[in-house]
């Protein structure tokens, strides 16, 4: 239960906090993917649930979790979404409807901004809520408690990034490049690839074991279209546009470009196939469906000083402590002026190839036993 | 679960951070008291928490959930010893121990430093944490959940100040005081014990349907000896003599006398036989140990900066919300002088009287029922 994960330097939160640069203000990206998918979470709670499942039936608390949870708003609107779908379900089915009480239990690192969290809960939530501070690499609960696990838009977050990308002398050295997406070296995209299937097996062997017999794992995660190459995504033009601003302040002596070389995000963008084979690979879910999302307002309109906030409230974490705290302001405003400047690469619908992939997993139980 | 306590202004919560005036840093003398406490708790775990009780011997997750728990890291000191006196009753009872997972739950007010909470959980913690935000006296938890109720040193904070005492035109007015603690006035001290009765109530109400038949539920209530008259206390010494430092701010014109007046803390010193008496009345619990505890470092030594910051440290908030910021500097180097100056009074053994009041509590239920 010790957060081994926690103690790596690779645990940032989003921005906390409700100011400029917060997460709280600069998440309505995800807000519209969220919304996006309330029909396809809906469908699979009322589909694929079994209340007469003695772990549903027997039970007076039914218990949902949101790992990745960050600071809010939107974790509340996917938990309301899912706390409906179970109502409707438990009122459809039986004829005499008892709803069971609902315990939400919202997670996310121990250095996310819980307090921020707390405070905006919306004040006629009609379940009982708690926070839980961790890595959801570990293991976060007891055996067999959680009857509707969630998580989106945080899978895509590595717990470190692949060691082999701060030895200089592999061939995995990202050299002038902040990311993995979108490597031209196989080695990069072979290292990033191995750590998001590290990292997917321990958070699915975690979330075996507290998952009920018969639960249900609703997971939306940043990903790719098969055979796509991610260089041509907007994600990684954008990275790269970031990375060429941390190029110009080395090169004018504000930052070294040594510091540059060995930064790196620990995010990866995984494909529907790849994503399938690993859960597979892991054995304890079946996928129940598996399908790819359009966010309708993803890139749209291109507003440059909303994308630069947003990527702001996510990456600033991880740059700060790279880089200290006082080149941030100056990052950011050369940043946002070349997302200005190439606009038309970046909103060029060619490049808009990224997708949310939704994925419904049931337990893979030989029995019900309670 | 909308907490409608939670928004009166009276859920101050202390001070976050771990800076020089957090709770962390001074609530050394409420964590003298705890380790006192804990072989009370130890036995009233081993003696009367029955594990053949069905909630018990069938759940392979127990839950323990600190009310109050503050900042820490008094919580984590208590939540230890609870857990380790059930493993030794599981290991005691059973020839082929299968201990239980445990899961434990810290509550205060939303308002509560959570991330200061989340980020000094200890790092070999064997029991699976979470944060539960909101008023005790409202409930927090779904039906029949909690194994282990505690709370500690705040059941003694109401939720409101009496209204009564906010009147000009009340006999109840507090003209001059800041505290009810050994109030002259007799309205004054009726107000306030019929404000605990209803906070009690309301806590003893949410708490008997959260926790499960046959659970166990462990108070320490901050009080005083029957027949004691709480003026001859040291608490009410000294917050007549914080009092008298806002008096004389007042006299110089640094504050309104009115805005002296009108403010009252929120707390309460009960006594034995009226607690007894109260929980008589609310009929849930049956009374397994009432017993007054000892503190052997309460008062000793007198150090004058460390009352001075263990008091700002509990009382700044709620000083803070109505006589504004700016004045708490030179309110606090006032009162540390004075408690200076008035030390032969403050540790004149003869004042030394409170007590602090251990009650263990079983939950009166006819059946087990699962």
């Amino acid at each position: 239960m010790a957060n081994e994960v926690e103690s790596t330097p690779n645990s940032y939160p989003m921005n906390g906090g409700i100011g400029c640069h917060s997460y709280v203000k600069n998440s309505h990206i995800q807000r519209a993917l969220l919304h996006a998918a309330k029909d396809v979470i809906t469908e699979a709670i009322v589909e694929k649930v079994d209340i007469t499942n003695p772990w549903f039936n027997s039970s007076r608390t039914l218990r949902v979790a949101d790992f990745g949870c960050s600071v809010g708003p939107n974790t509340f609107v996917v938990v309301q979404n899912i706390i409906e779908a179970l109502e409707l379900l438990y009122r459809s089915k039986r004829h005499n409807p008892e709803i069971p009480e609902f315990h939400v239990f919202f997670n996310d690192h121990v250095h996310n901004d819980f307090n921020t969290l707390f405070r905006s809960l919306p004040f006629s939530h009609r379940y009982f809520a708690a926070g839980v501070p961790g890595s959801f690499h570990d293991r976060l609960f007891p055996k067999s408690t959680l009857h509707i696990i969630h998580s989106s838009y945080a899978l895509h977050w590595l717990s470190q990034v692949p060691t082999q990308l701060a030895d200089r002398n592999s061939p995995a050295w990202n050299k002038g490049r902040i990311h993995g997406l979108g490597a031209s070296s196989k080695e990069v995209r072979e290292a990033f690839s191995a750590q998001f299937s590290k990292d997917l097996q321990a958070f699915l062997n975690a979330r075996a074991l507290e998952l009920v017999g018969g639960g249900l794992m609703l997971l939306l995660v940043s990903g790719l279209p098969n055979e796509f190459h991610s260089s041509q995504t907007n994600s990684a033009i954008v990275l790269d546009l970031l990375g060429s601003c941390l190029i110009d302040m080395a090169k004018m002596g504000i930052i070294s470009e040594d510091n540059v070389d060995s930064f790196n995000l620990s995010i990866y963008r995984t494909c529907p196939g790849e994503l399938e084979a690993f859960i597979e690979k892991n054995g304890h879910f079946k996928i129940e469906k598996m399908e790819e999302l359009i966010n309708p307002v993803r890139w749209d309109p291109p507003d440059f000083q909303m994308l630069a906030s947003h990527l702001r409230a996510t990456f600033e974490g991880a740059l700060e402590e790279h880089f200290g705290n006082e080149i941030m302001d100056e990052l950011f405003e050369r940043f946002t002026n070349k997302i200005g400047e190439n606009s038309h690469i970046i909103y060029d619908q060619q490049y808009i190839k990224e997708t949310e992939i939704f994925v419904s997993l049931k337990h893979r139980v030989t029995d019900y036993e309670v």
